[in-house]
């Protein structure tokens, strides 16, 4: 098998290599916070972008030249594990993720597909197990398929509800057998075309109700990996339910599901909802929903979701200052939800992709590290906010003081505001990722 | 008193006339599913936008002819009273609601701010009992003061918090004594400019520990109207913490608030956030938080928030759909919150600008309300979900199926989708629109 | 043949009928300004949308139910002739529009590709005079198949210029041999991924070049219609070239090609570039070069091209305007590039889709008209302008002033401006609108 | 004079400073591709963000400590001026730029305000030679004052119109006396807030005829710099008319205006208008029309002009590419049009504002420089476009094919394109980003 011919295992070769195929900055054994790289960010493999995209786009049909798309069936389906396991020995994965129609084809009916996705899990788990890899999640696609065109777990046809039933129940098998870390929903049609047809409330119940299902049959056969909702505002759909962090949090709230569901946040679909990632990834850590990363980002100027490789340092920085504020992501990891451009339609830019994915995490992981390490961000909240810290502030955050005591207070009293000084932060910022750069030793 | 000159009460004409000074559509005495368009419309003339928006914008200085601005501090204000009545009277309005920085002047402290207050609300107090005229709502600017630059609840000062608790509290006295129908909190500088200075889960429990004082202070003092919370995405902050009805509904569960809040919703409020004005009618209707509506609409080319009257009667029938299924308003009403266009300076303006308002919902309310009385929507969606009315799909809204009875359902069963018909009903849409402007008896 | 099986001949019953299968509106032969309804819209099929468009989108796989689609090859292309033909004569169409790839399969290359365009060419050609159908223009479809990934005239590689050189080439042999009224260029592909690897200004010489070619290639054989380039911001390109019509302007005035050609509008590529569909129809028709009209809708909210059926009759009314205003379209027409909502999979959605795309406009052409024979913008602009029509006005426009005579004047000068009232306009456009619906007698 | 107290003269300290009172990579006499930083950069101070901007928005009053704010009139002008040249002196910059109302009061009328004009011009004469400091350009603020609500060269309004040449033609004056490199128009109101009203052929036509009249002027006074044009979409107008640079271009081709004119590109600007502030660059360079810069960056999630200072490494690195393509700025310079946020009320909070504009361009320069040296990009796209210099590419370029000899060509080639490698390349740019940062014997 050699589906990336001629291309070596990626090595770390430091910021100064020219080598386009080494890894400048993600050292996996490199120690940081006291964990390795590896441990710390937990890159994964997105099977279907890698795998199975093909290039089309709404005005275009299919670029890619994959090698193993000269076969079809469960023959191509089987020539993709060798590919998805030879690629993760070639960059050096711990983890990958799929859809269940990412691994296996459909087949005619349930019976076949499932019998299928046997086939296929049975070479993973072996695969998994030879090469030490882990499943970081599985989900299960209820998007594509026309059935769906109207959602799964709130469709208005019940025999479409029961369909994504079966099909979510197989996933929770598969993934109780590949000890999978997660398991996914990501709602893709779980929103509305129009209200005009559409019975929001019904749906929503309907959504909660299946995922106490999930919750009841995870139990019911031992599963024990995080479940994790996905949010997105629009596209596929007009609207998505979880349209965003915090629309998912008073859902999960509302039907009585926080103790089981956290969130996998994708940077793209953060500002698709007019977020950026670190404050998605903010407002799920200090919710205590903070799951999983789908990391990739978008291009600000394009309405839809591009699923870049992630280039962006800045970003990358913010979004490992967050991770690292978390320990970590737990169960969780950094999945590379991201597709090559449609013109780069070679398997070489498969690995370019994740290099500069895997490259640009190391270094935000690098600089974030060194912000916390050096308090930067931690000392200028402390003193913004020292005035809780005693007197009348103090009193607030004890819960000692009512209106009538704040307004006695605030009769005789006069306020002082100090600047906050972005620009010089901002600088400040700059710095740490201009210098995380240079060797310790300059 | 002649602030608004040669203008005569605005009268009901019909939808025939061609006078600009007459309304086309709102009959206020007109009888809608069983009320008069004057209980169910509730309509309120926002103080602000009416009686001190100046036309000034970020690029340019003020441009409105207001007879009142020829006076200043406590006269002025006292002026304004009788603009806003005699405004109120020619236009017909059951309410009016106001910022307390909108009545009086702040004077040289917060002791001198309330005696102006009291001079005013008891102006504003006899006037109301004359004209029968009632308090949709009052609120506290804690966004415009430089003291507020970080927020007021949120503030990183305990002195700025103390503050906003001290001008809350004069408010809720003043509901009080006004029999507001509601209190608003609209936290215009609740939220951040960079989350690199932020520390956003302090400010969050800071701002729900503010709001469970609010709610204590009204059971101490008997005020018993409803509290709301107006989401509005960002600006003049980079983000705002109630972005929108979801972020607010997980907000109020989390903190243990939602006996006591709902929300109010804002038409441009609802756009700058990626939804629909009747998205966020919907969301709150079924969540069981629809307090109050701030009447507008926005450009939806532009990124900022315009506050132009409302004349796209698409939205207001839309809007007036959520509202009459939901009962009405209840404690709520139809707040103006719009402003005429900074080239439209003269006073008539005003009047121009909530006659096109008051006619577009008066005209969505018809329509609207003939929807409801011929089913459309009802029926179309009753097809749509009956198969949840028996077989498996009774079985799943009634709880009685687990995922292994579903996949047994569902590797016997073969799935059928029905067209859902979108461009069909906006067909039907667009007939109700221009039919519902037909004398019945055509 | 009875693609459109049980549906008869779409007739007009009015505005009070309740068949949806039925124009409300539209009515052919009804005489608006001097002109049928029919010779004023012009209304076009798009062959796409409407006889090969899928239902596919980025995360969903087809949907739609077309009897055609149990064919394929040169099978499918003749059934899909018939199919067309059958539409028009039962919605009553007198023009449609295709690219080459919607009505012939490619084959294995370019010789066959021709040879199978000719076979279908002839069975067009064929029924379009049985039918008495024109075609309101074709064009080359240079953006789908992967040699097209970097642009057509504008790639990087000569091969695929020349291939679009052929393609272009055989399709103005074929508006010559159809008579087509329009030649259109979609540029889908030529703009750019990325600026880092794009020579821009090479790209945009050879976009120029090649029209030149084609102008010239027309001329050489006899084709006599209307060149018109379609603008488009951005999708499947991160950025077009053709962004919107004033880009397209300045570079057919750079390229010396405003002679040959206009520009075809679509509403939902307006709204793309950040403006509203009047506006690009009012820049066109002021510039000259307002060709044709692609009729359809976005959804504002999203970043994408949805291409909906145009049902807003706000904006049908304020393009009728336009269009009205540049006495009509001259070889154009309105083009509906919209297609039915995944979930409207049936082959009478395409029906409703037209019939609603119709009605609005025809309901917008006769508000547009009753706005023009009433001069009410017309009088609103004569009044807001006068003080150009004598003295210092006067002067300036017939350029007997410089800035020595405009500082003399302005010193002596006291200005007084007048509101400009666009909320009554607004309200004034509301009636317009609502009261077209009503029979000319009540 | 001190109204920058306790501030020392800014140093460059190098790239491992902790000083945030000091460069870190703008060392101005620092040789890049063959010119100091200095002369490359040509940075400006923008007088009214820096010495008027006083913090309010559209929600809030002013919050800016200036000392120059005790004063009033003609007295705080003239501390204004002082502070100027004390704030330019601790900076190190070469150049300003200023709109007339920036510099001097009003007055009551025209010939007051001259005269106010020409007291500050004489003060800011002496200290400009003084200091050896420049005028980068001057301009009339033509958008604050109520008499500009419907435009200046736009307006309805005669009068205006009047009043606006006499502006310019005292401001051109003033360009001459100060020998201003450039002199700017931004239309801040040249445009619609709806095109209901507006004649804007006839707005259009007297646009370019104050232009014209502007050109015949500064002929005949004998003021030789450079006319610049500052696009922008929107914000304070609904829609400005020059919309980017791509529409300016477009009516500047159209009045016969491309001999005077370039544009004055501003970042916030071009991400408003969609596009990419390299973009708007790029198509300026490429067109000849690349005057001048307004350095700072807006918030891609925010919808209007924020005027950030610029700190964005990316963007700084990629506009500096195309300026040094375009061998430098010619006239033009980088006027710092930013401002400190509402919060960072400080004088302090300008230098540091100022600090990390002007480290950010100075960095931005030094990775653009290298990236050329390198021939990098340039490398990539002689290697993208190579059909072209041979065979069928060269024949198209000499314009010695036509569609004919394309076609044979084309029937008997087979296409073979190759990936454009956008990953690769985008690690590759971020490689020269972060070790621009390592000294050179690293």
């Amino acid at each position: 098998m050699d589906y990336f011919k001629n291309i070596e295992k990626i090595k770390y070769e430091g910021m100064n290599s020219n080598n386009p195929l080494a890894f400048k900055h993600y050292n996996p054994d490199e120690s940081i916070a006291g964990k390795t790289m590896k441990e710390l960010l937990r890159f994964s493999v997105a099977y279907w972008h890698t795998f199975t995209m093909d290039g089309s786009d709404p005005f275009g049909s299919p670029t890619m030249q994959r090698p193993w798309d000269q076969y079809s069936g469960m023959d191509q389906a089987k020539v993709r594990v060798e590919a998805n396991f030879e690629f993760i020995d070639k960059l050096g994965f711990d983890y990958f993720a799929f859809h269940d129609v990412d691994v296996a084809p459909e087949g005619s009916n349930l019976k076949e597909y499932n019998q299928n996705l046997d086939e296929i899990v049975s070479l993973l788990e072996k695969q998994m197990k030879a090469q030490n890899v882990s499943l970081l999640w599985n989900t299960s696609n209820m998007f594509s398929h026309p059935r769906f065109m109207f959602g799964a777990a709130t469709s208005n046809n019940a025999d479409v509800y029961a369909y994504a039933a079966a099909k979510v129940k197989k996933q929770l098998e598969i993934a109780k057998e590949l000890d999978a870390k997660n398991y996914v929903f990501w709602g893709g049609r779980e929103g509305y075309e129009t209200l005009l047809y559409t019975d929001t409330k019904f749906e929503l119940d309907n959504l909660a109700r299946f995922y106490h299902m999930a919750v009841d049959y995870a139990k019911e056969i031992g599963y024990e990996g995080q479940f994790l909702i996905e949010p997105k505002p629009k596209e596929p759909t007009k609207h998505q339910y979880d349209f965003d962090t915090a629309t998912t949090y008073a859902f999960l709230q509302h039907y009585n599901l926080t103790d089981h569901f956290k969130v996998n946040i994708e940077a793209n679909h953060a500002t698709l909802a007019g977020h950026t990632f670190e404050h998605e990834l903010r407002y799920a850590r200090e919710h205590g929903i903070l799951g999983s990363v789908d990391a990739n980002q978008g291009d600000m100027l394009l309405g839809w979701d591009t699923d870049e490789f992630p280039s962006d340092i800045y970003s990358a920085v913010l979004a490992m200052y967050e991770i690292l504020k978390n320990g970590g992501l737990g169960n969780g990891g950094l999945n590379f939800d991201a597709k090559v451009r449609r013109p780069s339609f070679e398997p070489i830019d498969l690995v370019h992709g994740h290099i500069v994915g895997m490259d640009t995490f190391a270094y935000g992981c690098k600089v974030a590290q060194q912000l916390i390490e050096d308090q930067v961000f931690e000392n200028i909240i402390a003193k913004r906010y020292s005035s809780f810290e005693e007197g009348v502030g103090k009193a607030i955050i004890e819960n000692k003081v009512s209106f009538k005591e704040l307004q006695e207070y605030a009769m005789e009293n006069t306020i002082k505001n100090e600047s906050g000084h972005q620009e010089m932060i901002k600088g400040i910022l700059n710095q740490y990722i201009l210098k995380a750069g240079v060797p310790a030793k300059v």
